[in-house]
């Protein structure tokens, strides 16, 4: 069914299903485990290598050594837990702001739509702003266009060299804008409504430019990637004493699981970078181009489909 | 008594009474129990078989043994738990989302109502129209409808075939406010403040749609369900040098808050879903229904009730 | 003094210090104990029994039996924790809400005074609208009127029966400013205010709806319940072993802090509730009854006061 | 340099550098040390005398008997963090309302002194009044005045006896404001705009009512503070058979760190209270002073300044 | 590509990519390490003593004597958790209202250009007025001037020696705007437009302030930093009956986690502070600079760049 379609195209990068069964054990597209395999590897050759030392040299090393790692390991846990949450949190205010600028921009389309007169070229003309702005702000933060770009977008790069292009989109508009204002053809009561959704778009991006450009304080993350290290290279040592040959397989699902949420907060914490757990910025960018569309009765693009259940 | 009937009926949809004394221990409408039972049986059979090894061959593992399950399972706990509660936080977001489409509404049909003349039969079509806006949005979030429609709802599905319906409703409707604006029937200030509940309305149907479409990111899903299955798995080779014949019903004990944990967080995930514990979409599209009505003066519908301690 | 006056008849329904040394291992009132004693004493008996099956049977479970117990009541103590702050959050969100009721009320009579002309009988009905709404949504929330009304309240029930009576006033005073707005007497920018305004409280309205008729999701609520339940009862079997004598002791002082915290966390999660910890409406219905006398230069009535600690 | 002087003046209660080595040991002023001491007596004491006690009669309690307590200390310490986290959340939400009002108050004067003609007494008294709504604010939260007021306030108490007295100062000035408006004035665009700061305003008067009004729930605060005092009492107990005479100092350790958040967080809990821990409400309201004065180019008064680390 | 500059230089202090492999372990620039050095090496001392202390005069002190430690420690890391989380909101939250200053400032510079007349001076001298105010709050906030300011700054230091100094630019900013509203060149909308934007900056100014002028309060600050620092002191005690030579080593692990943790806390809650993690003042006020330059189509000034890893 047709009405059903918006939601569906702007899903996060990875769109499949959660595997089950034995799927599960072997799924590595989307999961973190390629990311890891090297640093998992050297932990497990490790553990190995001091099983075969233990055994080959038994120094009883106490009854109940693993209680110091125990302590560590928890403490780093909390820690942990809260800075995933808020690299988390970075990337869902990543999605927020896009789902906002999605909304923004279609609010601002129906009332250009609803309060410039039919025959005013600059109806069109905004419109195709609003949709050039979501084009300029994908490349901003991601690079250059990887998705074939609508037939209004100026080809061969837009006009006036400047470092904010966002900016000098709303900039013109709002100029032009001004101008009907004075000629009396829309009130300043609707040049204000206008101007509200650009101070909102404007907002939206500096949010974008703000989650792009400052990462989490760099001496926090360095601290717990240390900490987390560390911790893997010594499990080996506090566990070999009680767990013997079975030490490799528990400090494996250790390392995964310790690791695996370093690597993943890692990647969260840029929402926008181009990785498989990035925000689709070209499906959302996608879904504005059909707004604009839609709004000026134009055929009407398609969204954009995952392919090899990564959506872009 | 009629005054406190509002509340009543936009209740989430399982809706019952939690159970007491023996009632709780069979409850298994609206528990996590049915979805995570093969899971359990699984975990309860292979700790069976462990315990029976172990007494056939009984290999001392070690006097403390249990220490690494204790710091992988704490480690999982406070991962588990921060991502429970993100999820919780979509779910309880999806409601606020929903709640602030009841409350404006209810605004925006007060408005409607004083600003428009008698007289004006924009008043009647646009009451509907934000009453189609709550329908044509639960379509999008969850697919055809179950419940009957009121009369006006357009019977042979709705005119121009777009991709964003919810939008088109809006669209059109802005377009009939500016003509009378034009027209000087309304002020711009009039067109204003309807312009501010449709752009409230636009923002509800984006944060759906975002909700919808962008689960947690995947590979975290996929993380913790991983570790949540070994750490299971594991847990009856961990315990059975201690616990002995107890070990089964330990781990089912265990199994059980950690599956149904990880299966609720799934199931909480995806707010708009018609999951037993999904948000009740038609019940709340039911009270737009009510409050289009009662603008109107016509004759109201019956809230929703739960049918078998489920509102859909 | 009389300046500070306001700020102490908002109290939670509890009003009474922190008790200390002796007072506060008997204080009972407001407490949670008497809510749990049942289920404490059936915890306590157990672990006796089981202490006294211990001495006459004695099996050395192991020794360090109570690792298990450690893992599962952390896990608990974690995802608990989760569950009762956000029962929490849900409780000062009902709390905030009324506040700002309270406070859109006063700025909503401070523009009605200021704006609608000293002999219009509006300003008067329209005062009187605001404090009704107040009231009706206290009905709508807990149910009767327990405390004597303001004699401007229709005695014999309101007019016209319809499902939403808050949302009846405030359409009926949206009809009226609209027709003094149309009559010239003020202009369309105080129309838009008072529209604000009534904005707010329809907010206000549906989020204490949403609190009231959503609780947390029923199988959460159920399977932290069940756990709890299931580790206390099995608390005793594996401290018998380590505590001997002390575990009634223990057990007590660990089940008092579970189930404790689980039932305080089922109260807070419905904040309109009549029970010694729910939020006190009526006090805060009374607030608004007085500024609507302040405004309208009526006598003032008193505000209420805790009545054996306790503030409805 | 002048400049960098505003940030200045609004610090903590206790104004003091960290101190380092000793003096860190032996810092008392803004400690929680003080307040109990005479707890961590009680509970040294009584760690002495278990201490004694199984000196002279060794019972052998069990090889792990501080499991019990590793288990009750940490579920503790979940609770007692989250609790501690929301008591922090209220200070800081009171931190941001006196923060909002220096910023609200700020706006206001700029638009008073910008829109109302040069020659109108009305904007020597607005500006007054908006600093008497900070002093009126103060004095409902905390009393009577410490500080010497300045001279435009009303030496012998105000006007109207109310009970809502911030409330009266903004009615009476909304009520000038619309006789400006009707006297074509000002425009009821600039009266919107007064009456949006005033709403601000009332917003936070009824933020500050609603945090000083309401703590957290009683049985909550309850139930923590006694499972703290019982676990402080039960530890000596459970360490004694380890660690023997390190007992007492361990104990304290433990039982400062529990007792004093359990204290600390009571304290945060009423952010506007007088102790060493409150906001400076004196220096914020000089704030305002300052802002007044310089907006009627008066002599500004002097910001205040802690006086032995301490700002009221 | 030029589009994509302006994310780029409002990056966090530290600007450098995570090492891996053996740069991991000695990148000291941007750690937290060089500021816990002593700290470490005194722990570390101590632990050494207490090795060799205990191989001269062995008492056992019990077999699971790190059982306190592991209680005392996990409930610090609970505690140190909710603590950083804080700390770390405070720095993003400086982060975020810088990011909106930076989104005000372009808004307002667009409506600026759009709705003042080309030949009107007052364009230019809000433009710079704007760009001003950012110097004026940085300075503010950090003391004076280390990069090159635009000629358009007042060299010799800013007319009117006030306390407030960016409230100062505003109300005079103010005032301007009012005198051309009474001369009929702009509307009271368009005013109100203005000093919507002003009230958000003064706002901004005010959040920047209450970050500035309130830590978190002091008792709960020094009551972690002295626990910590007795938790390190007590650690080696211990931990030496069961890691022996190991001692040191785990003690150094665990002290870098934890002091590393509480000295990281400290510096991010100072978020204004010119320390390594700092936010880059400098870096986002000449952002603003360059969108005043971009406005007037005046000549840019550059981005500013990290230097030797580390951004102003």
């Amino acid at each position: 069914m047709a009405g059903s379609g918006t939601a569906l195209y702007a899903a996060g990068m990875i769109v499949r299903p959660r595997p089950s069964g034995l799927g599960l054990v072997f799924a590595l597209r989307g999961s973190i485990l390629p990311m890891i395999a090297t640093r998992l590897a050297v932990i497990v050759l490790l553990s190995c290598v001091v099983v075969w030392l233990h055994h080959i040299w038994p120094v009883h090393v106490g009854v109940a050594s693993v209680a110091p790692f125990t302590l560590l390991g928890l403490g780093l846990s909390i820690f942990l837990g809260f800075r995933n949450n808020s690299c988390y949190n970075r990337w869902w205010e990543g999605r927020q702001q896009w789902g906002a600028l999605i909304s923004t921009s279609r609010s601002f389309l129906r009332d250009i739509n609803a309060l410039l007169p039919e025959d005013d070229p600059l109806r069109r003309r905004a419109a195709h702003r609003i949709g050039m702005f979501a084009h300029a702000l994908r490349t901003q933060l991601r690079g250059s266009q990887t998705q074939p770009a609508p037939d209004w977008l100026p080809a061969g790069g837009w006009a006036r060299p400047v470092r904010n292009r966002p900016g000098l989109l709303l900039s013109e508009l709002a100029s032009e804008f001004a101008e009907r204002m004075r000629a009396g053809e829309i009130s300043d009561i609707s040049y204000r409504l206008f101007s509200d959704h650009m101070t909102t778009m404007t907002s939206i991006q500096g949010a974008c430019e703000r989650l792009r450009a400052t990462p989490m304080p760099f001496a926090y993350s360095l601290m717990l990637h240390r900490t987390v290290w560390l911790f893997c290279l010594l499990l080996p040592f506090g566990m070999v004493d009680i767990l013997g040959l079975g030490t490799p397989l528990l400090t494996l699902v250790l390392a995964y699981s310790f690791l695996g949420l370093d690597a993943l907060g890692e990647e969260l914490e840029q929402p926008f970078s181009a990785t498989p757990n990035g925000l689709p910025l070209d499906a959302m960018v996608r879904i504005i181009d059909i707004a604009v569309a839609e709004t000026l009765c134009d055929p009407t693009p398609e969204p954009l489909h995952p392919q090899n259940f990564v959506l872009l």
